[in-house]
């Protein structure tokens, strides 16, 4: 039977940390390229769902254990990852305590999500559709 | 670099037409394993946006263009296709017209979304979701 080739597919988070003041959430230093921070997320397995995916990536990445509010949106852009073309579920949860990093992780930091640093690949768009979520509670809108 | 293996990504189609009466959606009958009614959809090819697959395919398979309304949900319980993990993106979509079939189906039905037939893969809960998307606008729920 015809199993075509397709792009790959990862889960990403936004964590907000319910035990803090004002919009904090997690993001981490990439120790991998490309540099910089990022939300945190990776790869699908074959045979696990995005929900546990996405748990389990919260889980390596940060330590902390999350609970899934919401999928923000499925991210696409062929162009969004350099490395080839990576389609992204994004996933709000809800998390609390301290984040520690992962093996993966060069390191990791609580930022307010109104005023994060610069981000790798399309995380700067993600939060600024999140942002747009925090203040009407619409999805992601769709594109391209 | 390392580039897992990851599941197949798909997309489907809710596909309301707004120029009938009531909720009346499009069903394609299949050609190929499993057989029975479905909702329109494939795969999506390496440098294709999801919004971009869901068009192609909606074109493909019922001959019409449509436009795409919201993300209902993901669907990615490994055992949802038979054939091999495939974590399916589903849109609710607008159109209008005739639908007919494309050369994948062995036929093509417009119903109404609260009466469909039986429905190949786990698309009853995907048209499940979409009834209560219609009723209280919300998204598909999370799971697994």
């Amino acid at each position: 039977m015809n199993r075509p080739k397709t792009p790959s597919l990862a889960v990403d988070l936004i964590i907000e940390l319910t035990d803090r003041t004002g919009s904090q959430i997690v993001l981490i230093q990439r120790r991998n390229p490309p540099p910089g921070w990022a939300l945190p997320g990776g790869f699908v397995d074959v045979g696990e769902t995005l929900e546990a995916a996405a748990r389990r990536e919260a889980l390596e990445e940060t330590g902390l254990q999350v609970q899934l509010k919401v999928l923000l949106g499925c991210y696409s852009d062929p162009a969004r990852d350099s490395r080839g073309h990576t389609v992204s579920a994004v996933y709000v949860a809800e998390s609390r305590g301290q984040p520690r990093a992962g093996d993966d992780a060069a390191g990791i930091g609580v930022f307010d999500a109104l005023a994060p640093p610069q981000l790798a690949f399309d995380h700067a768009l993600i939060l600024s559709d999140y942002r747009r979520y925090r203040e009407t509670g619409m999805p992601a809108p769709l594109r391209g």
